[in-house]
């Protein structure tokens, strides 16, 4: 499934090669002109809520502008400017437009040592301060001497801004699938995400689905966490997995998907819920095999969470969320710098992580509890489905369709019987389907 | 146990080798001779239910006579007639008499193409056709030409006929012993286990009992189900475990318990019921061992099963029913061909597994739900059970004692005790039992 | 913590040299006068119940006087003599004053053959008899002819004895700490138990405390069973960890600490209760290693019980007790005979048993479940909990904090936090407590 790529596949990597020099952040701008890029190819509904608003424990923040950042040295060469890498910004700097000397500057430059050639990506959204992030090489490059330092930037009231869109299922249940789109310019961590999720709305809407998928792309941590906070009137939560209006079955954090090194899987707090099933078995069962001595999957556990799972799976919210991914973010040396560029994902890896998505939804999709209407074995062979002759071999053609009876008692669901009879969780749908059409199996 | 052949053990290879001529099928004759032979062993009840009569998803079918089936060739010899070996024709033929050329016979032919010289059993219980079963030895060596081919056979309205036995106990609670009787000249699948049954009948019925035993002589399949569905107004399934009017606690399906190979368990769909826990006791707890790296026992998983387990275990009807059996179904060579003849089967094998079952039922017997009636450990000394002097090395003699005090608190049963302290489970039983003498223990 | 004795420890070797000579026995003025003494340490309350009194099954015993014992030879040496070792009377001996033969004498000797110089520890509380415990090659040296024995002893009718001190708490929960008092001259054996139990309630009375704290100084198995029976009215048992008044929510029988052998646990019948819980904390948090190839704990089974345990466990009384040793009863050479003497303990291993109780004792007192007071993370910043600025490598710095707020939902207790975030648990709580402070965590 992985290395077939499919034609017909989004153009994804074009999206993300289209939405990479934006100047995301957590506000502002580069959020509306993202999304507006996604309208084009979902009809997404754009919320904005305003600075001030509580979201919790939280305050929606000021929105940041940033128009013009660099800093020349005593020649009037731009040593450094946010033209060549929004990366070399701290995030949400506040204005300032001085000269400064060598040493002053550097007590707000940011640089990795043991990275010498990545500009590494700082935040500050909730401390007022500026800075610049260079490579350490250009650091220990500079030389003594007045710099011209000029930050354009505001912080002023506006808004946090975000995408939503409901595709209707059939069922009175839902799917979440959440991403990010405040990163500025990185590729893995986090194009990929809102590039996987595009396609995979285009492909949840050109079908009818069972379940309704609520789909979100978010500004992170605090873009969550409004999420829920205004929506808080049909959206409160009843313990475990529900939401008022619905329940929210399963659903998935997007992020980190686009490279082709190993899968992984970060599973939600309570571990074992539908998302973490049907993920494990979307990872485990198809040919995801990168050679013979690399395993097929990592499997994380919960406490090297990293991303919006924090805010859905918290206690009191508990949503059943969990992270497919391909090189975890905090784990690849070029996280959270600029070497996570273009090169480090590609089509290829962006088709793997929407392939494995597909499979999950689709084991979502399919898994129900079913009940045998028959007391004692049904009589298969009078509706062809058992051969006429009994023989030694023939035994054994039927046996995943008895297998599949003998568990189908109204308590397991098609992945525990996947798991105990030992059939592929789809194979067991397709057969549970036919016994269903022959009145066999009632769905509970 | 095993290997000390009991002199005053029942004629079970007799009974056997008296048996195996007969020519059983599914229905008639062959079924009828049986249980008439059984019927001077056991005070046996021979219930006839009639053909079209519904059984749940099934019904019954016609009753088969067969009173000659074979092939002549063109001089005039008998080239395979079912005189020479009752599974010589298929099961349920329908009848014939015809001439035809090999190439057509070829067509209605059954072989085994790995087991050159073995007739295979083969049936067709639900489709209308004829045929032979042959070695495949002899398949390739028919010449080519003419063949007279005679099929007396007539499938008519009848009965299905089993039999059944019950006798009673002191309890409200029933253990079921179930077999078969439907396969022609088979040894081990099946005639080991109607011999092992009547044995343990008669053991049974030798002195009183605390449990009810049900014991039934089916034909496989549309017996068992025959029987629930016509048993139904006193025997509706009420959940788990439970009938109508009585607890069923246990059951055994007894099958393929003939030769002297190890020893097997196919559990219960639910697995650790009483009857699992006992079978599992009764094997491991006995010295059954084949030698220093032969397993005592192979535990197969419920995934495995293939006789009427099938239906008691079925969801709904959920009775807690195993097979405690040598060499199981479908994993011996011989198993359903003519090499599965009396040669298989020994005296010592169905005496050892008479043994077993015979265990297995004094565990079931003697295991009850205790409760310590003092608070505080009782005072042991003064009912002539501890050693007056504590030393080192009293302590030692009564520890056995002291831990099943200190497990009987009203929520272990005699297994779960003999698990948890390491006590033989009959051992503990005396033990118990001497407790209960001493008014130390109650029985919940 | 073990290898630091701390200077300020009480001089428990002291008092147990004091305590060593004197002949305690189940009943009597041994028990009287160990009790005066642990009374100038604390301020125990003295019990005395009645010889006769119902204890269940038993029956408070006899009080047992020894004023002489001794055998002497022909020639009016005194060759065994108490004035040596009050082991070397039979615990309860009968008073016998007579001349025996050296065969008679016999008899009455008990000697340990494979520890030749070891005088074993022999009683009969509940037979009337008489005799010497004496080494083995001592036996075997004295010569045949003829001998005076004298035991001045008298069973006659008085008490039992025993000493309880109970340190209030702030809640209605308690914990439970019992010691034995009824050993002669034994040192790990046990003079160990009571004098850690008076240090730890020495300690646990110089500052409040959450729980209550109920010490008791018991004659083994007779002696708790009398104080269960006679405080019954207000001290029964309502189930699980329950007495009428109070919770009992943990409790220890401090038995075997006096040595620098590996420290041992026994956990509580049930086990995984509170007491076993903090008690593996206490004894695998502590830097207690013995050398590379040591293990820092033995972890026992309930089957392997020997003290009072066994009437705190049993079935309908079921406190949550068990026992942090160093080298456990049963299992050191010395046990029970003259070789547990006051050279096999010191003051290094009573101080390492008192360092462990005092840890389990403060993880029970910090032990609490919270739940988070905030829907979604809260924002750890605008208090001072979080770096202001993003990068890399300052995630780490607060997983902890925030891992313990993910998994403080109301259900957890710091102990299994602990377990899933892999934090020591007194480091757990000291971060709950600093959250519960910011508001961000109530107890439940």
């Amino acid at each position: 499934m992985v290395e077939n790529v499919n034609s017909a596949a989004p153009p994804m990597m074009q999206w993300a090669t289209d939405l990479f020099p934006i100047h995301r952040s957590l506000t502002g701008e580069g959020v509306r002109e993202t999304l507006a890029y996604i309208e084009h190819l979902l009809p997404l509904t754009v919320h904005e809520v305003s600075t001030g608003t509580k979201a919790f424990d939280w305050t929606v923040p000021k929105e940041w502008v940033i128009r013009e950042a660099y800093v020349e040295d005593a020649a009037g060469n731009r040593v450094i400017d946010i033209c060549n890498s929004n990366l070399h910004v701290l995030q949400y700097s506040k204005p300032f437009w001085n000269r400064v000397m060598r040493a002053e500057l550097d007590a707000h430059l940011y640089s990795l040592p043991y990275q010498h050639n990545a500009i590494p990506y700082v935040t500050s959204y909730y401390k007022e301060q500026w800075g610049f992030c260079i490579s350490h090489r250009q650091r220990q490059a500079l030389p003594d001497g007045e710099y011209v330092v000029k930050i354009d930037s505001e912080l002023k009231d506006g808004h946090i801004t975000y995408g939503e869109l409901v595709i209707p299922g059939q069922e009175q249940t839902e799917v979440l699938l959440s991403t990010n789109i405040c990163h500025p310019s990185m590729a893995n961590n986090e194009l990929s995400g809102p590039v996987v999720v595009t396609a995979l709305a285009q492909w949840l809407a050109s079908e009818p689905r069972r379940h309704t998928y609520r789909i979100l792309f978010l500004p992170e941590t605090i873009g969550a966490l409004t999420y829920l906070a205004v929506n808080r009137p049909e959206f409160v939560f009843q313990g475990q997995h529900r939401l008022l209006g619905r329940e929210i079955i399963a659903g998935y954090q997007v992020v980190c998907c686009g490279d082709e090194r190993t899968y992984s899987y970060l599973p939600s707090r309570k571990g074992n819920t539908l998302a973490d099933r049907a993920a494990i078995k979307a990872l485990r069962g198809a040919n995801i095999y990168h050679g013979a001595n690399t395993p097929d999957c990592t499997i994380y556990s919960y406490l090297d969470r990293g991303s919006d799972e924090r805010q859905w799976c918290a206690p009191g919210i508990d949503l059943p969320v969990g992270s497919i991914m391909r090189s975890k973010y905090d784990t690849y040396p070029e996280y959270h710098t600029s070497l996570d560029d273009l090169s480090l994902i590609s089509q290829k890896g962006l088709e793997g992580s929407l392939a494995v998505y597909k499979r999950a939804i689709e084991i979502i999709e399919a898994n129900r509890t079913y009940k045998v209407t028959t007391l004692g074995e049904p009589q298969l062979g009078k509706r062809g489905l058992y051969p006429t002759e009994s023989t030694k071999d023939t035994w054994a053609k039927v046996q995943d369709i008895l297998n599949l009876l003998a568990y189908a008692d109204g308590t397991n669901d098609l992945i525990a019987i996947s798991d105990i009879i030992g059939v592929d969780v789809m194979s067991c749908a397709k057969i549970a389907e036919t016994l269903r059409e022959h009145g066999l199996l009632e769905s509970k």
